[in-house]
């Protein structure tokens, strides 16, 4: 018997996190948004998603294995369109079109608790696919559109920096919606003092899922509307002047208002979705006193459909922030942040007794286990390629190797 | 000495609970709303202040007893407000104007948690001075005015039953905002099915004052704006319609959608005002499972500037929803429900198994203090003037006897 050979390879990306929110549908089957968003693109040095794709005549499925564990594939269209989108723009499209792809991903983040993990792993996907059929894009953004039909903010992963995903257009293209694709607006060397530290509220599963819970917003929010057509464009505008401007004033409060219009929306749907919980909201309050303390923005919350809170700020102030988070949510564990520099800093940092007394509003005793993980980290780069000892999947078969 | 007689009179006032939420003051020194709002006004069996007031040339100073504790008034412009108003509307006008008051309030209910206890006690304030002056309005709805001068809100508690509070216009009237008032849409006999449990949620002193945190929301919430020309407007009209048509499913489902709506704005608000906590999402959550599995509109949740959650049904439901209630919010104490009677039925109420399990989304066990009491109420009628036997204070002395 002949073996068919086994082509493979293995990408990293980044997650994501948005400072101008994406939620709601334009156009579910193409997956388009009813307004623009922008991002800014995290370290693949402290969170990524790892995936590795095969291809093989010898394969005689599509098959995913996700964190270790294989996924039904059959009915997802979202993965379909990921590989059947890239095998079109392959090199040589003949050399792929009747492959099976064998497709094994993890990340090194908690799965689907609003850490942004559709947007690196459809990012790695539609890479690791592009770097193996050796992708030709037809125009600058094509792949991001592939990426954005696997999961809508994914396009954003596919650059480093700040990068904005344009709504697009039904309209006025080769095909609909062509246009609404990811653009880097700044590289990760832009502004290399921005800093994220990201407070893991619960690991558990999203109460709604990001999908379902738009498409309830778009049918029953009347805030949406004019959320879409008012408020966004200006912060688009707003936002992108002060990242390039690098204005952390004015970049930090447009992404707290931004953050708190979602989550009014998520508020006014029917039935309402909430995401953030009282202590995202213990977060909130803490951040407000601190900039007042400060007489100026130096922290910006930001809260995706999940509990988890992202913290955005200068490097200059990241020690004192992360010790200033570390007092009203102490360790609940061994490796509590992630960078053991940077928690050593945090641990050693004495706080202002004015500060503390102006942040003291939670109305709660900090407790141990309100917030699971930290982790600090900053700007970085769009997908990377690995060589073959990072790969998930057996070379000889195919075959997923990864185990959590 | 001669001693000056010292005229006395009693009133109650009743609580009431906003379905269609006032929140933003279109002018701040008349006290005037930015939407109009309608509430429906609870039985004083179950909740109310008790206002006395007195007037004497032996009294010295306007002072006010608020639950047995003197409160300074020197510079509570509200409180001489509806002094001056009513004054201004007595019988014989001369015969008050120079005579200083004294006031004895207190509540049968916990005070600045969002049960609305200042709608209640300016109502009865100004019942109480109408009642001694002998006020005689002008027009229908003067007093209202006096009272929304004190409390917004508390214009609405001066009528029974189903009671809108109109925006009303500047110009256009003798003096400005002369028609922003309370108009009785129905009175309590109208839908007398309709009930009301109140789960006190804590009775903490609410995060942001209502006055500082509407005027913060119309300065910064962009969503504000359109709730106020877009969506109040059309709900008003259909929740007026919902209730003289005995509609539950539209009075219902319009009352949640404008609580979400309000706590939306709040959300969106910077810094954002959050009056809803992490069990006030819980009763959202049950709320739409137990409907959802009734297949219609039985509950209907709403919630003011606090924590607490009122719900609304019908009286065929009520024992059902208490009994929900009690399940996923155990008795903390004694005297846990407000009416013994009540109470009896809903712990003998055997729940469906399969209701319990819809509803069951709650991610959190059943723990008893999550919820501190339970009022089971109706509607009824606006402020009644009691006998002398219910006087706050002594009628010789014209000081408070009201002790807690």
């Amino acid at each position: 018997m002949t073996s068919s050979p086994i082509y493979i390879a293995t990408v990293s990306a980044p997650t994501n996190i948005a400072c101008i929110k994406y939620w709601g549908k334009a156009d579910a089957h193409y997956n388009t948004p009813t307004n623009d968003s922008v991002s800014v693109t995290l370290d693949q040095a402290d969170l990524k998603a790892v995936t590795t794709v095969a291809a093989s005549a010898s394969f005689t499925n599509d098959r995913l294995w996700l964190n270790g564990v294989e996924e039904d594939v059959s009915q997802n269209k979202r993965f379909r369109a990921c590989i059947d989108g890239v095998k079109a723009l392959a090199k040589e499209p003949e050399r792929w079109k009747d492959l099976f792809v064998h497709v094994s991903s993890y990340n090194t983040f908690p799965t689907a608790a609003g850490l942004a993990s559709s947007a690196a792993g459809y990012a790695a996907l539609v890479a690791a696919l592009a770097e193996l059929m050796d992708a030709q894009e037809e125009y600058v953004g094509q792949l991001s559109t592939i990426a954005r039909q696997g999961s809508g903010s994914a396009c954003r992963s596919l650059y480093g920096g700040f990068v904005a995903w344009k709504q697009g257009t039904a309209a006025g293209n080769k095909s609909p919606w062509d246009n609404s694709m990811a653009v880097q607006i700044a590289t990760e060397q832009h502004w290399p003092e921005i800093r994220a530290l990201i407070l893991v509220v619960s690991d558990a599963k999203k109460d709604t899922s990001s999908t379902a819970g738009m498409s309830t917003s778009v049918a029953t929010s009347t805030l949406l509307q004019h959320r879409i057509k008012s408020v966004v464009p200006e912060r688009m505008e707003a936002i992108e002047k002060a990242f390039l401007a690098k204005d952390f004033e004015a970049f930090g409060q447009l992404t707290m208002k931004d953050s708190n219009s979602f989550h009014a929306v998520c508020m006014d749907t029917y039935p309402p979705i909430f995401y953030m919980n009282d202590i995202s909201r213990m977060v909130v309050r803490i951040v407000h006193a601190y900039n007042a303390w400060a007489g100026d923005i130096r922290a910006a919350y930001t809260f995706d459909a999940g509990p988890n809170a992202v913290l955005y700020t200068l490097e200059q102030y990241a020690v004192e922030i992360g010790a200033l988070m570390l007092h009203y949510f102490p360790a609940d564990s061994e490796n509590y942040i992630n960078r053991s520099d940077y928690a050593n800093e945090v641990a050693a940092f004495e706080l202002d007794s004015a500060l503390l007394a102006a942040t003291d509003k939670t109305g709660r005793s900090p407790t141990a286990g309100d917030v699971k993980r930290m982790y600090y980290t900053q700007s970085g780069p769009g997908p990377q390629v690995l060589d073959m000892d990072q790969a998930n999947l057996d070379p000889t078969t195919g075959l997923n190797t990864y185990a959590p």
